[in-house]
């Protein structure tokens, strides 16, 4: 089998991951060039894993013919753009999230999308591909729990990378547009229904850096979507104890948890501090093997001329969400959708 | 020291067991009396217990010079009159929840126990005498966690009492006053403020025998707190593994998750289930011990002629809060207090 | 009913305890009188507790006719001569454990109990009435766990604790005689049968002043009993959490574990120590309702004239087990019972 | 770089799954070559992998110049001779445990080892290459936890797995040589020391079949090691619940457990069952990362010229471990090293 040639654009933390994992960790696929602005990491990047082919301009990158795809992790206003420009290049793409910086421009991608139907496109919700959420979602497929009552998720980044959450507020869109956008792709994923009504709170608790994008630091919205499930999800750049994503779903006839301890292994510690268990610290930890199945799944469809089950929908309406919640929090008043 | 007499009122489930507290758990007490309309239950109780003097007629007992003071478990509606009389009467009262069936009454209540300052009155929010309540709320006093961000708490019956909680739908006011007005009672105490807004939602997942009364067999709110904490509360029936009540506090500097597993013991079962806990299945079995510390606490306040730092206006302004939140989820509106 | 008047001997901690829990916990119980040799504590806790008869002399207090029963928390050495007084002078006796500092002594008992034997006698085994050693119990018995394969048993008390533990070592017969103790006569009940070989080891990890008395600061053993089931002991001075006692009992359908977290409540910390349970520190605290629970067995069986479930005779053969796991664990040899 | 080109002996469930393994998830190597005597299984194995030369016959494939390595998961019989052979054939080797069938063995194993020193040898102690097993130890050689005290270790295989087991059993050497060698090898890097004496019991508790080849379905030892750290081993094959591996170490400053709870994923189950953890049911779930992890040292440590810190010697000592313990098991004696 010819492996699926990639060029990866993008080399901040989660770029750069994405690239080691599709060079060593993503069967069938193979790392054929590597796209950044900035000379010097694209260097070092590039030498470090072995990679011959490396662009400045995405536009040269795609215009070769032995890609076969691209793995966007680009600054998230030239998503769109170069969604559209690789899929006219004839590319498959993946892209990370946000689909685009508005719901505007997830439209345009969707027209893109519509546009080369023998492509194959993927939005990065990884969480889709975690095995505890795949094996929870399984269950509530098979009917084990029920009907959804509450869904309930959180997102937590540690404290300890509050200067640049800080530094990043202005072009983040807020805590739900940056960090709840994965809890709402679950929310739909898990509920199988849409939002019809939000109320959104929260404000500046320990750092009143975000209020000047009219933000907080920790945010919550309460949804009630249109099968009637309750849907609460929390968002919080102050954790004190790690990266902690945890989710619940409240079912008729079972309730799951999933990472409701965000333990970083299976080591318990007993001393001074109890009975305890150690933290992970941020996502590309808590999701390492998430990173690489997503990807996996992109190059499987590509193979096998499949579509993934995350469409360019899904990224349109989980943007037009979180601009809801937002516009909730930023009121003060309940939405209706 | 002289051991304070207390007339019980009320031979349900809870007056029962408050019954048999006084006469065998409560330090410094004696119960001196049953009072309970239900003349063979009267008789079952007292001959079981061993209280000699019982009363058909409230009015009765609290006519009796050596009744030092009377604890009512009567039903709802009777709370303030009882109040009112037994107070007039010289005796000093400890209330079950909750304080009126409407605002109008707890008023009343105020009234009478305003006119009484010499008597001790109090009512039974008695999660805050259970020793993991108070050893979280210190932590909190302490500045432990910082400042609190987010306050969740959950309140879930088991299914298997589904019964009973639809017989008695129509008298109970909704989930929001007859279970989650101990969450706001909780709410209040450990974020230090008053609610701000409130918005709810909820339904009928599995019994739709609620709707009749407006109510919901699951039901949650949000609400923000005037010093800015968010509130998420969630009350629900048809819990598929027993008497959950949890409850989370967020600060700025550490979380505090108070029986995140409601666990009946300290034994852990590996069978064909897994590595499982098995849980609480009701309030009298999660609370037995706070049932006996809140009584306590009264009997103390009596003899050290200290007042209970739960007041009569807890009682009403909680009261107020959980209308509220009734009148939100019974309108789907925003509502700003 | 009337009330049974206990004397109770000794003001160690234990002792105290027992004290307060006759004088305030303990149904039909009422501390009619103290007993201990240090006057200024005898003044003390008399006062605090509210008991107008002391004792310096036990001869004294059992010479009382209106006492009805004794509780020894005196020295150990004095167990034995204190129960076959008690006994002659007609009075029910609660003794601590051990029941004599050697076999003779324990045989010396099981004279004395079997001369009286219309009178109550019971040895303080207590985890047998802590509420979890006693669900875990009811399912081993009621067979929910099958035949038991392995039964582990750890008694570790805190570091913290060390000085007094070295001060006490050469008086407390060592780990074995010491904390031991409770496991091996735990591994008795739940087992169902008697050790036929024992083979010891340990040592002074931490602390080196044990080794002279022939003892470690913490030691273990394996023992095979007569049904075949292993039987793991340790026991330890130097735990850096807290007071860890924990069982599990493997057996051939099922497998259960009592207190493997030595959790102290249901609160549970999330900080930079990670996701964490604070823990018991000492035996007091782990075993607060347990040791409520055994004086009132005691007291119910003298009012119901019925016999404990524990007998002299379990006293005297767990001395033997320990005694013969001390001299396994000098010999470093394989015993055979 | 070059890949290292490997050729795959054997395709039992792990042979299989080393295949796999080597196929798709390990960096800089290749499946060049699979080997086993069952064609059927070879032809299915090699066409779904994709693995072009097959070989019924190892002598064939090590005698193929362009195979740089060979990976023997191979009956335990086979393993000291193909060893050797590899070695001659300036192959690299990758062997399963045991070493060999029998302390002589292992020594015939360690002479060709040390006859070709420019090769790369290792040993399948799969656990090491386990995350969590891995992050105790660096905490342990980091002197977080002290001197080691108590090193306790359980290999619990599910009862569902009981037929092949007892089929097993006349071939296996019994539970410690086929269980416990895994956890001996843990006991010694852990513990950094060599066992001193060793008592072990056990019995045939559910399956009287095990007794045929003088063994039992659980057993146990204790061992005091040279540096007298304590050892207890429990090898079971009746577990109630699932594949349980999990080992505990007590330390003078800190006590570390691992995998106490084998739970599958980071999935919690609220249901009849209480509050449960599902639980990985095989060596395969459980260490899927480790078996890729200690194929990846293999590899690099061929490509960088390094010796792997597992040895021959470790295989031979683990073995006569294992052999001590099994001799104690059958004469019920405790024996010194």
């Amino acid at each position: 089998m010819n492996k699926i040639r990639i060029g990866s654009v993008g080399l901040g933390r989660l770029g750069l991951q994405h690239a080691v994992n599709i060079a060593s960790r993503v069967q069938h696929a193979e790392l054929a060039a590597l796209c950044d602005v900035d000379a010097a990491k694209l260097k070092e990047a590039a030498d470090r894993i072995g990679v011959p082919r490396r662009f400045a301009a995405f536009e040269e990158m795609i215009a070769c013919k032995d890609i076969d795809a691209v793995v966007l992790a680009s600054p998230s206003a030239l998503h769109t753009g170069q969604i559209a420009a690789a899929l006219a290049a004839g590319k498959h793409v993946f892209s990370e999230k946000p689909l685009g910086v508005n719901v505007a421009e997830c439209k345009e991608a969707e027209k893109a999308v519509e546009a080369h139907r023998d492509m194959v496109f993927m939005l990065g919700f990884m969480r889709r591909f975690d095995e505890s959420y795949q094996y929870a979602h399984d269950k509530v497929a098979a009917g084990e729990i029920g009907k959804p009552i509450l869904f309930r998720s959180y997102s937590q980044d540690p404290e300890k990378f509050i200067a640049g959450a800080i530094a990043f507020a202005p072009h983040s869109g807020g805590q739900f547009l940056d960090m709840a956008v994965h809890d709402i792709d679950l929310a739909r994923w898990f509920v199988g229904s849409e939002p019809a009504t939000v109320y959104a709170v929260g404000g500046c608790y320990a750092h009143d850096e975000f209020a000047a994008s009219r933000d907080g630091d920790n945010v919550s919205c309460l949804m009630k979507f249109k099968n009637d499930c309750m849907v609460f999800l929390f968002a919080g750049r102050t954790a004190p104890h790690g990266y902690n994503v945890e989710t619940e779903i409240i079912g008729t006839r079972g309730i799951l948890r999933i990472a409701s301890v965000p333990q970083k292994n299976l080591v318990e510690v007993l001393d001074g501090g109890g009975v305890r268990r150690e933290c992970s610290q941020n996502f590309l930890e808590r999701f390492d093997s998430a990173y690489v199945n997503e990807l996996q799944e992109f190059v499987n469809c590509i193979i096998e001329k499949r579509k993934p089950a995350v469409t360019v929908y899904d990224g349109t309406r989980v943007s037009e969400i979180a601009y809801t919640c937002k516009a909730a929090f930023e009121s003060g008043e309940l939405i209706k959708f």
